[in-house]
């Protein structure tokens, strides 16, 4: 098996969306980290690579795209993970140097920038990933085949939203790292959360749909005084074909942690999304009963393709099975042979094996009551 | 950062856990897999090392054992993923080598096989994690927290159940070949369903409630006519001051998928969890109303402990995010420069933009209908 | 107790809402149905009249409305459950006799219509209730004491949809008798799903927040051919304070049944609340857990005043208890003194305590096996 | 339609169920109230029968049967709704003079007292309804369906629950008036929870099943210090076919408000209800996927047979129907015409007509903004 040369821009110390990035890179040993330019401060580039055991390290993606594409073991693509008003030139840099791209979204901060990039990208035969996440769900990609196998018939109407509420106060004033570039038209462009998660709930929609609006009409709010980038969006769609949808993206909609749904109702059924349930998806035809689709148990080639652990055991599990993992891997480093608080020992294992013991014998005995001492 | 060396026992191609423990170990980059005994069978150990670029391969554990052992960078820790009855013996071969061991559950097929574990364990002051993987979640760990804080009372009242519907049918007899070790009581060792998921909903209930019975009154029964080990467990507990539970764990439960949820009621308040959504935690207080505690809001220390990604963004949001490299891999891979049909590209990054200026445009017209093209 | 004289216009053999309005009337005992024009079809009226035991039976609303006024016991109030276009002539009529009205909403097929019989009704000084049914349930008050006491802080989105399927499909074609009016402009009014639920979606809204929009921003649309009414409304609001809102109503949205649901988020705090489910209430404060309000359990006086059973005990519970009654005038009716199908004996009550018995003897012989014969 | 006459022992002022019956008894409009022995107290009896408006008050239920059984307009039925346990002395009197009954549960505090009962009841050819509400659900009884219709395959396994909190403190010491006489063995008889829920819980799971334990294995408890009946059931089931099942009852609870809950495996399918939600039912092949029937969507002559509203329009619907007229009346008895706060009036047709409007110019003019004044 050979892992793809990975590099990474931006994701230094304290960053959310690098380490992140890293771990999908690692999960299904598709890549291997091999460089990085994590900041474009010398000191921290070099003490965050450190701490993550990355082989090359740079502070300038310039360079770094340079020397890569001229070494043997270079880098074959690049994660990057920056601000918004960095994606652009870092992609073209690293295209320019014949290296494929994956970047966070969204794409650029304005269209004119991401229009070049895709003619880019073409030219130079690149893949360019944005890593829309929420496309990469089982059952959202089976939503997708539902559509295409004509399973809703043909489509009326769409309801998409995307709802949180961490920017409902003020606190990029608070220097909340995730808030300060966020808000900021400068590092962010010039959309807020429309270019946040706005961004996200069209892509979904049209990802699972098939269907771009062919118009839309909208109106863009900011709440929080002093907020210099919108943080409320809504607007309404029309399609091509008649059908009608809406679209609602918020970060000041308090009491919601991330709520990007999906709605889509068709001439024959209907079916509903909810990532923050990212295991189920509905599908109701009309006048019916609704039918709860579990990740794990449908058996469509699409859903298959992006499914790792079996029916009923939600996507989480894997983490909850690595939590065991590292917990084990933080006693063997600390010498903490019998356990610590959170690791399950051989003592637990035993404690098992005495249930099962007393259980047997219980039931062998009729139900008589046994100790468990 | 140093990794832990690992080796693994177990989980050739085809087998299901041997996959997930590797994508735990890999998941928080703690581990370096570099040496297996992934089959007993040689060609199919070397075939099967050669698909994971394992760097050492051997066939036959207790060779692995001896020579790691002998390795300035032999492993250090060894998981075991093999049938049951197989646990004891490879583990106290690690053991005696001096290398840690993780465990598959349930321990061993005996109590007394497992007790020689502990003790051997503890004699050679190695680390011995068995996993128990339902103890990795977040919210277990803060239901754990909040038995702990005093905020139930005091416990009165454990539910516990575990309830899958796989063996509901003959299927062992159909070769499904994860049926047919575990019924098969030379492998699995005599108890079926009660050694398969009854610890697992035992060692949960004790883990939350850091309670064990005092004793316990059972019926066990097998359903499937032919199945030689049971596949539906009922179990009435007696605490030692005077609390009451009750668990049923079954592998006939018709519809039932991976359903291990856990009740505990105090003096004070209730809660309960569901693994098949493992991101929330009900906690409801006498005469109160239930509050929907989620993983990412909640603080505690044992929860942030176990957690990587933020509020509303479900575990599995990891997995999603990898799905998205894993088909960039794929283009990459194959050539694939224009993305295929699984992958968002620089294209859908595009649209996005496209979105986001239509809108502005819409909002700053006063919601003028403006043309997507 | 004195119980208000109750008349009726509408409401004869095979009307849906009629019922439902009879129902309602007698369900807290507050109304005496004492006469009706049930149907304008004499015939009709009079065998409508007889089914339901009615006193006084009319078949023309205006001669009811004269000699009810002229009677001392005639009626003190009516109920209009016809097709909407009828609304306004017959409030008319009672109000000019000096009748108080309850009229099924929409109130009438044009503002200028609604607006006359306001003012009517100002001046006769009658009570003029229009059934929005769904401000009648308990946590729908319970959210507009919320809201008043200040726990969403200032409002800043308002989220309402209502949805249904029963639409989709052309069957005022297939003579749906409630699809045929419903459709027709001359008997619902120029709006069709605007009009049947929009209105209802629209209330709600206005009801819970105290807030009516200051302008709007609309697009009405009719999916299925042939139809002569609207059946998919998207709009937008401005409210005064800057406050934004979005409603949608459909009757084409495959697979929904009756979900009439809204969301208020504020700047503290946000509410949601589907009327499919209308025994919770989700309040959930900027980036805290969620609470699940419960009637019953919440005690706030705008609850209690709706509330007639405890918590737990959800709104329906006395449909089953009723369905009990019911069974047994049944058989009582029919001679079926030993019981039918349905009903639930004495024998049953004989088995309950058989098994209370069983129970106490088991507990008390620690858990032994009892017979239960 | 003839009503049956009915009257009532118990239920006086102050009393829970007495108010609910009368509700059960009023909705469909089969029953007449005329006369009652709602007290044993004799002002009590006459001030609470005047408070309802009942045409025959007594305070002796003997000397009310006998009267009755003598009057050509006496009672043909007579509903029970004392505590436990008088309820077999009242029943025999009815039943002596004739007249059917309608009893609470549980039937009695004896098995020999309720063997008598139906004994009795037999020799008197008398319809004895006991009203287990909860198979009054349409839902229960398509449930039921269900497994007669063989969906389910063969039953393997029943878990049936019911649990609340309401007695989780002494509140029976705090003179809570419903705790006092449910946990005194005088009044109640010698069961607490088991006699109070437990029976509801075991006759739910009998009447969906058709199946009736042949042993069970128990363990009763009292948690509250000072309680005089116990307060928590657990047991264990064994069926003549193999079957198996656990039952559970707690008033002890903390958190729960009347979770009564079902679930039945067979060898085909699973199903789940939870009364707390009672407009869906859950039904799960095998390895399938989950459908949610609701009420109203679901067709079996089962559930019409116990339905009056459709499909969304949830039980309780009718409820929040009755609370507008009910506040209506409340509006008309006081003169308020212009409508109180609750009741929603002309006005608020008006608005909702200038909604729609506005809705329709807008959407006329291509979606621009209308003021709603």
């Amino acid at each position: 098996m050979n892992r793809v040369r990975l590099g990474m821009v931006g994701g230094g110390e304290g960053a959310f969306i690098g380490a992140v990035h890293r771990i999908a890179a690692r999960l299904d040993d598709r890549y291997e980290l091999v460089a990085g330019a994590l900041s474009s401060d010398a000191r921290r580039a070099a003490s965050s690579a450190a701490a993550i055991g990355l082989a090359r390290s740079y502070d300038d993606y310039r360079e770094m795209a340079r020397i890569e594409a001229g070494r043997s073991d270079g880098v074959e693509a690049v994660a990057i993970v920056t601000p918004n008003h960095l994606h652009a030139p870092i992609a073209t840099a690293f295209l320019e140097a014949g290296i494929h791209v994956i970047c966070d979204k969204p794409l650029a901060v304005s269209l004119a920038e991401g229009e070049a990039l895709a003619k880019l990208a073409r030219e130079k035969d690149r893949v360019f990933a944005v890593t829309y996440t929420y496309t990469g769900y089982p059952l959202v990609r089976h939503a997708r085949g539902m559509v295409r196998r004509g399973l809703l018939g043909d489509i009326r109407v769409v309801q998409v939203e995307y709802a949180q509420d961490w920017l409902s106060l003020p606190v990029e004033a608070q220097s909340n790292r995730q808030a300060v570039w966020r808000t900021d038209p400068a590092l962010a462009g010039p959309a807020g959360c429309l270019g946040d998660i706005g961004t996200h709930a069209y892509q979904l929609a049209e990802y699972v749909t098939g269907m771009r609006p062919a118009a839309l009409s909208a109106d863009v709010t900011t709440f929080v005084p002093n907020r210099r980038v919108d943080d409320h969006v809504q607007a309404m769609f029309r399609y091509a074909g008649g059908a009608r949808g809406m679209l609602w993206a918020s970060q000041v909609a308090a009491g919601e942690e991330n709520a990007l749904r999906l709605r889509v109702y068709g001439t024959k059924a209907g079916i509903a999304f909810d990532q923050q349930r990212p295991n189920e998806l509905w599908f109701t035809p009309i006048g019916g009963a609704s039918e709860r689709i579990t990740r794990g148990r449908v058996q469509s080639p699409e859903a298959l393709h992006a499914t790792r652990v079996p029916a009923g055991h939600p996507e989480g599990y894997l983490e909850a099975f690595a939590q065991v993992y590292t917990d084990a891997a933080a006693c063997i480093a600390s010498g903490t042979t019998q356990g610590d608080d959170w690791l399950t020992t051989v003592e637990d294992g035993v404690a098992g094996l005495r249930f099962v013991e007393a259980v047997l014998r219980s039931s062998g005995g009729d139900g008589e009551w046994v100790a468990l001492a």
